[in-house]
């Protein structure tokens, strides 16, 4: 299933489900608990059988749901706000790792790498990218975004059910000046609307082989970064082992699982993003994500 | 006021405040949508006639109220969650700077350090601080805790009403072996229980002059860290003007404003924590937070 966050046409931001049909229903047709996708994945993450209900209904939507028209609807980001900050992998690709030696050396690194990104004013399809005077190194960075269902705590790939709820493509906007100036990256990831999301989130039994996607990203339709999640140094299910290892891991957290090779950090010459530049994150099997920056 | 999270004689956890004699009432006698500490910050602290309701209240309670007995009560960690990570500050003490530059040299840096801390099962006063067996470098670091009553977003210290709700004590626990192994700090600053408060939260009109507070921590009765919140290098006005440049902070955050020298990681011989150790952290005039390692 692919679940987005819509704006209706009276104006409401709410949770809606797309059915076989390509119609947009809203969640709350469904379960009337679930006033946003943060509370809807927490419901439906930790009830299988719940999740189950939703997709029958959907082979044949009951009498009293009424479809959206797609074309009468905003899509807006999939979470509007999620549990806890992000959790971001750094450095999860060798393409990534060899271009951005010159500026720190992770070419050896022994364990992954983690950090917090704050995500206030999450990005949807089609919203602008805020071209910051203070920032003059704003930079892209798809990566698969991983939505977990359940609370995990030291979760074992061999045995456990997997808990991710769905996936997402996600923009990792970052202000190089401000990540390397305030040392910690947390800063310089965290700016309002630095993070974006979407164009939905794809349920993890519909995604295909999460291990083999194609992942890019486009500024002004020249392909900067293209690579294959198969190529991730840490994956998902061990990435999640390794974090739940060390905390516990709520429903409704997001994990960002690096990008590959191809930011404008990594360039001799750093062709970094400016006002009107049009920046298209894309993930086999998920979507497009476009953003014009400014 | 001093707000305190507490166990009741019956098992509930409940938001409470203290009143002039001493006795600890539950909020929810005041207000009855205050269910938990994050509640009571956002809903008070966004309205300074409700809180100084709650304070009139407080000097002749009102016939239906009836405070517990302090004797009867445990008290918790005085926020149970909090709104997204915790947004910490680091190398903000000159002497810590000192102390760890062996380590990560940061005697010239240009700017303020800011990481993110994950704060799962928040520890009180005289709960067990975990004793994993991966970590062998376990550390203290007294901080003061700041909580913010309201959404700030480009904070004006010159103009802007005080946005902050109240201070507590915080014990920024690290286990310096994850920490520098995954590059980031924020793993080795995340595990479950390694972010401790208390005993309470004390509202910024009664703190004090916060800017020069005594600030210390002993282990097993030795004074380990001994300073005033006057050494300060980035204090709390401009911490919140800087973040609040660059993202919203929303009410519940907590800033955790750095640690003094006297850690283990800056001796030559570190005495990390091990089990059995009694870590107590005091700030002058909101209290002491004493925890047992394992």
């Amino acid at each position: 299933m692919r679940f987005y966050t819509i704006c209706t046409p009276d104006g409401r931001k709410v949770p809606a489900v797309q059915g076989p049909e390509g119609s947009i229903y809203a969640l709350q047709d469904f379960f009337a608990s679930c006033t946003d996708m943060l509370d809807a994945v927490r419901t439906l993450g930790a009830d299988p059988e719940r999740l189950q209900e939703l997709r029958n209904n959907l082979q044949s939507p009951v009498t009293f749901t009424s479809p959206f028209d797609p074309a009468s609807v905003r899509i807006l980001a999939p979470m509007q706000r999620t549990e806890g900050d992000i959790v971001c992998v750094g450095l999860n690709y060798r393409s990534h790792i060899d271009e951005t030696a010159h500026v720190e050396d992770f070419t050896n690194k022994e364990a992954t790498v983690y950090f917090a990104k704050r995500a206030d004013s999450i990005l949807g399809p089609g919203d602008r990218i805020p071209d910051y005077d203070f920032v003059d190194q704003l930079d892209y960075e798809v990566e698969l975004g991983v939505i977990l269902g359940r609370d995990v705590r030291g979760y074992d790939p061999d045995r456990d059910p997997n808990p991710v709820f769905g996936y997402t493509v996600f923009n990792d906007l970052s202000a190089r000046n401000l990540q390397f100036l305030h040392k910690q990256w947390f800063i310089g990831k965290s700016l309002d609307g630095y993070t974006a999301m979407g164009p939905c989130i794809v349920t993890a039994d519909e995604a295909g082989n999460i291990d083999d996607l194609r992942i890019a990203c486009s500024v002004n339709e020249e392909i900067r970064q293209e690579a294959s999640t198969r190529q991730m140094i840490t994956r998902v299910p061990e990435l999640i082992r390794e974090l739940s290892k060390y905390m516990t891991l709520r429903a409704g957290t997001v994990i960002a699982t690096g990008t590959p090779g191809g930011v404008a950090l990594g360039m001799e010459h750093p062709r970094y993003l400016k006002s009107g530049d049009r920046v298209v994150c894309e993930i086999e099997g998920i979507g497009k994500l476009e953003n014009l920056v400014g």
